[in-house]
């Protein structure tokens, strides 16, 4: 996105950290962190703030590369390119044990595509291994006790093709109603990404417009920016804490979007559908994560319908049981005519 | 098994090798193929042939390390300890070419648990990644036009405590119905571990007896052997084409059985209850294959159930849909009290 030109390779895949906090004291709130911390601690990250937007249940952050939401006790830091998220979660928990009085990690989730070009990434972010490796360490020296701790990490799909991993503490922590749903898509139509530039748009707004984003989720309080000469990330409020966030790579040589929400639905179907059919992926992969309290807990049911996406292919299609989250991974392809 | 002394660590955990070929020729077999060159394709393994007993549908063959099984059209090599199974791949292609005609590969499955030891495997099976690669350039190599061709690698369970490789080339090849249920168990009850000692029985009758292993299929024609100062071997012929297969590992410090067996059974709760009651390990990983044409292809749905194994733990579940095939992983542990 940010500089990124259109002979340059950019890692559009985003990793993407979720950490639930809980506390023994009263009611402690991620929100009443200052700006200029959450600054310091981007710079590890190697990216910085763009804008902010607020509603009553979060704080949502457009980065240079991607996005940060916070809620009263949920973190979430999604960033693409070169970025070096991993190592801010040391960090971070520090951060808002001192600050607000967080003492405990509730879950964790760390998530990623497959790396088009791993070799590009900083030293930790090089393999999932090394990732895990480094999740496993810090986690066990942060909590003498490891009794407790039992970080997970799985991959799903293809490990010799397109496949995606995830690092959890797999705990029974969050009893909130909780859910994620990921469209996370590459080999973009070339014409429905041009508008994702400045040639073709002047700025956010414009590109939200045009290319029907403000229509997946309506009503929802957008903050969207284009990026000269091209790139687009926007996060999208809904009331009671709820999210979307979209970002778009639109070289052609390297396109990439990701759309992300935590918005509770019985089924996601029509959700995706507007997604796609906005997009136009030839390849997409999917996740949906519920726990047992969400209404979308029973959504991999209907997930399991092979012909479930008009016009693609299912090449992957996976799910697990978590204790108390369950997880779908879809993989598809459009047919080459 | 063979030669390992109480003190020395034996790679119990298997390779598992299962092809399935098929020929524009009339009804090639596999089983017309000379022992001799069986004996010759097993020393690129590093193991040789014990014993072998038949019947209409399949020759089986117990192993210095584990078991071969043959019929007409599929071939099946499991092997434990050090053996270098994945070398033998190309030469079996090619034998089975020359000796019978087969010329096509219809479908691969090559699987096994993490290893415990990797650093003591050969090279080409240090890392599952190394076997993937292996695997992906052979079949590209091999088969000039890789149109058809889509090796597919997956790892379940979790990449940094227990888990289970496979890699297929998830072709739609096997028409027939087939079933294959793995329960692969460690940290074993040491009282029962010593049945399977020279200490205790004196032969591999004696050993099946004692153990009851003679009960968990009754009627199967049993080939077993009590290697010498511990160990087990067993492979059960059935008519049909189905077998079932247990090794055992019995030393304390590295304590490993396997169960394998492709009985079709639309609910294989008793089968597991029979095999986990006659060996009571402490940690188990169980794995069931069946194909749209099998009467086990809707097992997965029984196996859903957390609380499926009285007495252990589900700390992993997961179910994958392939081509033709449907996979259930799950991993269950036993609460230490």
């Amino acid at each position: 996105m940010a500089g990124a030109s259109s002979q340059v390779f950019f890692e559009g895949t985003e990793k993407l950290l979720e950490v639930w906090f809980s506390s023994d004291s009263e009611s402690p709130d991620l929100r009443d962190v200052k700006q200029e911390e959450w600054e310091k601690l981007l710079r590890i990250v190697r990216c910085e703030i763009i804008s902010k937007t607020s509603n009553a249940d979060m704080d949502a952050y457009v980065l240079s590369e991607s996005s940060m939401f916070v809620t009263k006790s949920r973190f979430i830091l999604k960033t693409c390119g070169r970025t070096t998220l991993l190592l801010a979660v040391e960090p971070l928990i520090q951060l808002v044990k001192e600050q607000c009085g967080f003492s405990k990690v509730l879950d964790v989730f760390y998530s990623r595509k497959k790396f088009a070009k791993p070799e590009q990434q900083h030293s930790i972010h090089q393999s999932f291994d090394e990732e895990v490796s480094h999740l496993d360490k810090l986690f066990k020296r942060i909590y003498s006790v490891p009794d407790w701790y039992d970080g997970a990490a799985y991959t799903l799909g293809r490990i010799n093709k397109d496949c995606w991993h995830l690092y959890t503490m797999d705990a029974v922590g969050v009893m909130e109603p909780d859910q994620t749903v990921e469209l996370l898509m590459w080999e973009m139509c070339p014409d429905t990404m041009q508008i994702f530039t400045k040639k073709v748009c002047k700025d956010g707004p414009e590109a939200t417009k045009k290319s029907g984003i403000c229509d997946i989720i309506p009503g929802a309080q957008i903050d969207d920016f284009l990026f000269d000469p091209c790139g687009y990330s926007m996060n999208g409020l809904l009331p009671g804490g709820y999210y979307i966030t979209i970002h778009v790579t639109p070289e052609p040589h390297c396109s990439y979007v990701s759309f992300e929400s935590n918005v509770p639905q019985e089924n996601y179907m029509e959700l995706m559908e507007k997604v796609l059919n906005t997009f136009k992926p030839s390849k997409f992969l999917m996740t949906v994560f519920a726990n047992k309290e969400s209404i979308a807990k029973d959504n991999h049911k209907q997930l399991e319908n092979k012909e479930l996406v008009p016009g693609y292919t299912r090449a992957d299609h996976q799910f697990c049981t978590f204790k108390n989250y369950n997880l779908t991974y879809s993989h598809f392809t459009r047919p080459i005519i």
